[in-house]
């Protein structure tokens, strides 16, 4: 372990040179203009994978194509590993508010600035360099490693599950890594070990056969605005609990320690509340912030729209109106199920006289990565080691779904090793990520591999 | 009267070609592009005018002109009638939907069809053509006659009121009369004498300072979009009334007259449910379909907007989320208190943490049009003369402001004669005329001022 630490350190140079190479790809996967960018971006990735010691290849897919390397042969005594990322990018606009442009990586305050510089592609270096360390410094490494960086990530991997299905057997692994997420602040390493699911439902109420004028047919003509705005005003208490019977059913309350866990964390409500521009976090009083965020399932309208919504005043009354809701969902809840129940809450509230069509958009349970698992543990260990100190426990808002596919589907526990920054502007201008926090990743995704072998054997 | 009724009977062919003569003028107000047939329509109406044997010119507005022609000189003997009606058009998509060239006028089944035809040149040269009769076929009108044909009607009259203002003296009279609504059905003529007035708000709710990850913040941040549903939601009685506090203050009751001339009226609730496209006629049950619809306010969304209305799936939790929300007004209710009493009911609703703007877009009170006054009576029997039999008494759910003005800010008692039929496709394709009824309606305008002559002296 000392000569790969050793290998990691003597090359913080040429890793930054290689860092800013990777970055320089203009490979925005939502842009078909992106062609040769993602194609050359591909290719680099493939040709470093194969001077890192990995036999390697790119893989087509439906959509853009991955990139699969791994350490061969397949040794049987040695667990496997899965490492996930992506090399694409998001879009840059709006281009004026970049201080130096996206695919120029320019280094300021220790930090390079460019897109993709922690999503992802600085930290899904990390770990191909971490591979390279053990094969450059002791010839081998303590696990099968297979890396799957896949090219659609950003355009919410449409072609990802059926991909692995087609090579279940060379995917499945005894557990995942994934980089894509971020610590929870500066110095304060965290290893999430929740997610939230989600259960993302649209409904449409249709009354008339067309817009009607609102003077002719008002207080005769059912208008489908207000009965979906009286159904989603219905949805939810004043406390800001969900108001869907059934909605909590099952739900699993964190654990004694969690609670204790979240008390600790170095949380500042204020400067939270002041980022998102707000006075005060609003919610269910009676939690605690955290247990809000990352514990409480969620009913949020993601969208509104029917009638007249340009400017000035138009007397119709809307023919069709929808919104679209999203439910984040917790341990205990069933997915399926919160879609029927949300579907039977509408259905039973539209009125004589207006039709009502429902669809779902997304559906996938939350997911808690046994803490107990070598893998957690391990990535516990790793970031002790790799970043000199012990990370934080976290959990998760967001869902993801290409983890929960992990979790649930392919039964490999998941560890989210996140190196970035909350304020590193994720799909936003000046993208950036900490130079400190790169090289700390390379030498936490090293120190894994150890200690994941010695865990889990 | 005899003699002005036979000149009436006579010209009939020539009235039809001169009617399809106006209705060729493509003037779509609009469109730019209509500019010259606007110029020639404005053109051919002042010729006509003149023809008639009025004083007439074409008068430069803000906008579109518009033709003022009136009986010289003027007497002092007899009372001042000031007709309005307006020679622009619809525009005419979708144009394939038209079975003969919507500026070809084509008659069918004893209809006239082309754009225009009832609304309104077809009802606005009928009392263009009485004028002439009287002049012709007597030599004198028993009224002063000041008609003002705008041609911004179907923009929404923009310049309107202040042309009116700038030569107020002018178009002073002592009643107004317009035909640009319609009968009750065939062969059931109606004089309308109340129309509902309209309160027109908009109000907008801001949460944080721009869309949120739901999955990120969904559970502390505030959502606008189920606020604004929310307070909608709040707005009406599950039995459909409106719930803003002070929103029935003053709401004067149909007079009991009135109800029983409804009940005698030719309702068919199915028919006009299956017109709808709706199973059944909505609303509050406890008043009778008429009351509903002319004499009950109303609360409805116009407009609602927030979030992500594209195809698929967006996880944001939306910045800013907004309503339209017009109510109908009836006598007795003050529009500016409403919009008053709807901004507190709104603000109030609003929770800390976000933000709310509101706006007015528009204001006008109720109108009843005293039936007892000479004007009404005039009407009355206009009517029974000119189509053989009485006219039902009925109200209008619509609001039209230029009427509100002449009513309340000029003083002048608005005698609305309907010619047209509720079938006539108005602002749609194959918009028509019955032929019949034009003729009726030239006749009607002739007795009109004979009766009111009478009446007023």
């Amino acid at each position: 372990m000392n000569q790969v630490i050793k290998y990691i350190n003597d090359n913080k140079d040429r890793y930054e040179e290689e860092l800013f190479e990777f970055l320089r790809f203009p490979g925005i996967s939502a842009q078909p203009e992106s062609k040769q960018a993602m194609e050359d971006c591909a290719k680099w990735l493939n040709a470093r994978f194969e001077r890192a010691g990995l036999t390697s290849e790119i893989m087509a897919t439906r959509g853009w194509p991955a990139v699969v390397a791994e350490t061969t042969p397949k040794r049987a005594d040695v667990p496997t590993v899965l490492v996930y990322g992506h090399y694409d990018v998001q879009p840059v606009d709006p281009l004026d508010l970049w201080e130096t442009p996206p695919f120029e990586p320019t280094v300021r305050n220790g930090c390079v600035y460019a897109r993709g510089a922690t999503d992802d592609k600085g930290q899904a270096l990390t770990h191909l360099l971490a591979a390279e360390a053990w094969l450059q410094a002791v010839g081998d490494l303590p696990v099968n490693l297979i890396m799957l960086y896949e090219g659609e990530e950003e355009i919410g991997s449409p072609n990802l599950e059926e991909f692995i299905n087609d090579h279940r057997d060379r995917f499945q692994a005894d557990a995942a890594l994934v980089s894509d997420t971020s610590q929870f602040g500066p110095e304060m390493p965290a290893l999430c070990y929740g997610l939230r699911g989600i259960t993302y439902m649209e409904f449409v109420v249709t009354g008339a056969r067309e817009d009607l004028h609102s003077g002719m047919y008002g207080g005769i003509a059912p208008n489908p605005a207000n009965i979906v705005a009286t159904i989603i005003g219905q949805m939810k208490n004043p406390d800001g609990s969900v108001a869907i019977p059934g909605f909590y059913d099952g739900v699993e309350p964190p654990a004694d320690w969690e609670l204790e866990e979240y008390e600790r964390l170095p949380w500042d409500y204020e400067e939270l509340a002041k980022y998102l521009g707000i006075p005060k976090l609003v919610g269910e009083e009676s939690y605690p912030v955290p247990v809000r965020k990352w514990c409480r399932p969620t009913l949020d309208v993601n969208g509104l729209y029917g009638g007249y919504a340009g400017k000035g005043a138009k007397t119709v009354i809307p023919s069709k109106a929808g919104a679209k809701v999203s439910m984040r969902l917790v341990p205990g809840q069933d997915a399926n199920r919160i879609g029927e129940i949300f579907e039977e809450f509408v259905r039973s509230r539209v009125p004589e006289g207006c039709s009502c069509s429902i669809s779902s958009h997304q559906n996938s349970p939350a997911t808690l990565i046994p803490l107990e698992d070598p893998s957690m543990q391990a990535g516990k260990e790793a970031f002790t080691k790799g970043f000199g100190k012990d990370p934080l426990l976290t959990r998760e808002g967001a869902s993801i779904p290409i983890v929960s596919f992990f979790v649930d589907d392919m039964k490999m526990p998941t560890v989210l090793l996140g190196f970035g920054l909350p304020d590193d502007n994720l799909h936003a201008p000046n993208e950036k990520f900490t130079l400190k926090d790169f090289h700390r990743g390379i030498a936490t995704s090293a120190h894994f591999h150890e200690a994941y072998a010695k865990l889990k054997s």
